[in-house]
């Protein structure tokens, strides 16, 4: 058995726990995980003994080739073939993503289903599958992650005064898709100066000066797995005071990645690092959550966030990414990509995290 | 007032027919729509009489800079601290975006407010307001085509046998940074040979051989505004059979051109390239429908599919792009973005449609 049909069957053999006789899967990322499908437009119906893959016409050879299960190629939308094969199946109560389901779409799926039959609306049941990555997964996460400090090494060596924040971000994500990256994660980030300080600023036209913070916030997306990682450099020697802040940062990042082990609640990884800065007196200036776990998406569970009770567990990849931002002075981040393993974690994230000089 | 305050004192006005007396608008690209904000985390409440902004503190310094009513910067779910306003204002019924608020969303919000408040679906309004753009944003939409176009004029002179698939994709998503996008309005494509039967192939390792098609799909996100061309070229000198087929798309793209003008409806654009495919006998193999409205969102209303009753009207932006793909042999697609004017329609893509030999 495969292990996507691995994945299935696992899935399925969840369902009458969920009190449900069949699941409806309609998160792209979920589909994938279901079928290897890496298109905008494909529907699964599990049932307990069969798969049923829903797309439309513009996918069809692509399905037909790639895709275990009966293939079923539609025009128009996709859930009302579904309801079709649910009604024809028999099926009494059909679990629905409820975290992926727009109101609208429930409501047709509602109306284009008999009374009789019951939706339940299940949590996030895949997701949770998925925080646990298994090998095969752990070796593409890890290829996505080297990728990626590989395209940022190669655009280390451009960067200069005069060059444009979109320049930088044009490169790096050139570098990466040549290195065989679907596509960037997300939008790279690239942010100079005072920008820096925006945690989440779109690279514009702002030419590099010569002293001044670079944040390059960038992930890739290898065979679906996301890589990500921040590192914030100095053009010209950099003032006491923001090599004092790179280093209060660089001491929440390790202590963070310290905390990190089997066992342990994500809210008390991010309480690692919080701490840090609460010591240096910079926690006010970190304002988002300290990681998040990733995967086929950017953004999985668990958030490591305060008090999240999740409990880390082996396998699950994670970001460890604290930051400050003072506004008018700088803005610094450092963020690696961690496996949670048996006896703490592993740093995959190869880069150095030494406050670079260029 | 300034266009964005026009747009949110539109959509105000229109409330009471849509039994209203405020809206929560939770979609990305409608929440730029109306305030401007480029983030990924912004919510908007939609009085008669105020507007109020929700993001979370990553966005503070560029939501308090840019966004003109009242700014919430908040911690934890969006939809909480909306639904606290909504009661202090002592609304009675409150709108939501059907269509862009997933289940779980719409029972957060349904739980967080008292039951004698009444939730009322409301369907794409902002998006039909959208559907026709301003002068503004034409403006900008035809920037974003010909930057898309510059890049692939660029693009062009590179491409050259033993060239990977993904080396051009690299090349024309690097070309449109450089040149000011935002990004890539999707993930571009490029297929070579066999491949371009694909409709929606990722670019792969597939390197260029000296005899074939190869198609590029690529559109650039330019302020927030999508452009979107196909071309189809070919390596050597085409057989006649390609050329035929080449002709063909190339006939049915211009006289979907020719039948695009207010008043007529989506279905009859969609039509008009359909048939011409069917005089061809290449219907079977166009699998797709013949455009659709972009503008901040890659995909808009209005669809021009079969028997789409939707009417253009001056000022919509849409592609056509009708295509051909037959198994084992070949893919063709040629697709402009083009504005509905009051005597036609303005073909905004300024690049050749000649079969282009390299």
């Amino acid at each position: 058995m495969s292990e996507i049909e691995q994945r299935r069957q696992d899935v399925s053999a969840g369902l009458a726990g969920l009190k449900a006789d069949a699941l409806l899967v309609t998160s792209a990322a979920n589909v994938r995980y279901l079928s290897g499908f890496d298109g905008s437009n494909g529907l699964i119906l599990l049932t307990p003994t069969e798969t049923h893959f829903f797309t439309d016409p513009r996918y069809e050879i692509a399905a037909k080739q790639n895709i275990t299960g009966k293939v079923h190629v539609v025009k128009g939308p996709l859930i009302a073939a579904a309801a079709k094969i649910i009604q024809r199946k028999r099926i009494k109560r059909i679990g629905f993503e409820s975290g992926w389901t727009q109101y609208d779409a429930y409501q047709r799926l509602r109306d284009a289903l008999p009374r009789s039959l019951s939706l339940v609306p299940i949590g996030r049941v895949i997701e949770e599958r998925r925080m646990i990555k298994s090998a095969a997964e752990i070796d593409i996460i890890r290829r996505s992650v080297n990728l990626n400090s590989e395209a940022y090494s190669r655009v280390l060596k451009r960067i200069r005064p005069g060059v444009r924040e979109l320049d930088i971000a044009a490169e790096i994500e050139f570098q990466m898709k040549v290195l065989g990256a679907e596509k960037p994660a997300f939008d790279t980030i690239v942010a100079a100066g005072p920008r820096a300080a925006l945690p989440h600023a779109h690279p514009g036209s702002y030419r590099l000066a010569g002293n001044e913070l670079l944040l390059m916030d960038m992930g890739a997306s290898l065979q679906g797995y996301c890589s990500d990682m921040t590192r914030t450099v100095h053009l010209g020697k950099p003032p006491k005071k923001i090599r004092d802040l790179y280093n209060a940062v660089l001491e929440a990042q390790l202590a963070g990645i310290a905390a990190v082990r089997p066992g342990v609640t994500a809210g008390k990884v991010d309480a690692a690092t919080r701490n840090v800065l609460k010591k240096h007196k910079l926690d006010k200036a970190f304002v988002h959550s300290t990681g998040h776990g990733l995967g086929l998406e950017i953004h999985e569970p668990p958030r490591l966030g305060k008090k999240d009770p999740t409990k880390l567990a082996v396998g699950m990849a994670i970001t460890i990414e604290p930051g400050v931002y003072i506004e008018g002075l700088a803005g610094i981040r450092i963020e690696d990509t961690v496996l949670v393993t048996q006896n703490g974690c592993e740093v995959l994230t190869p880069s150095s995290k030494e406050f670079i000089v260029l």
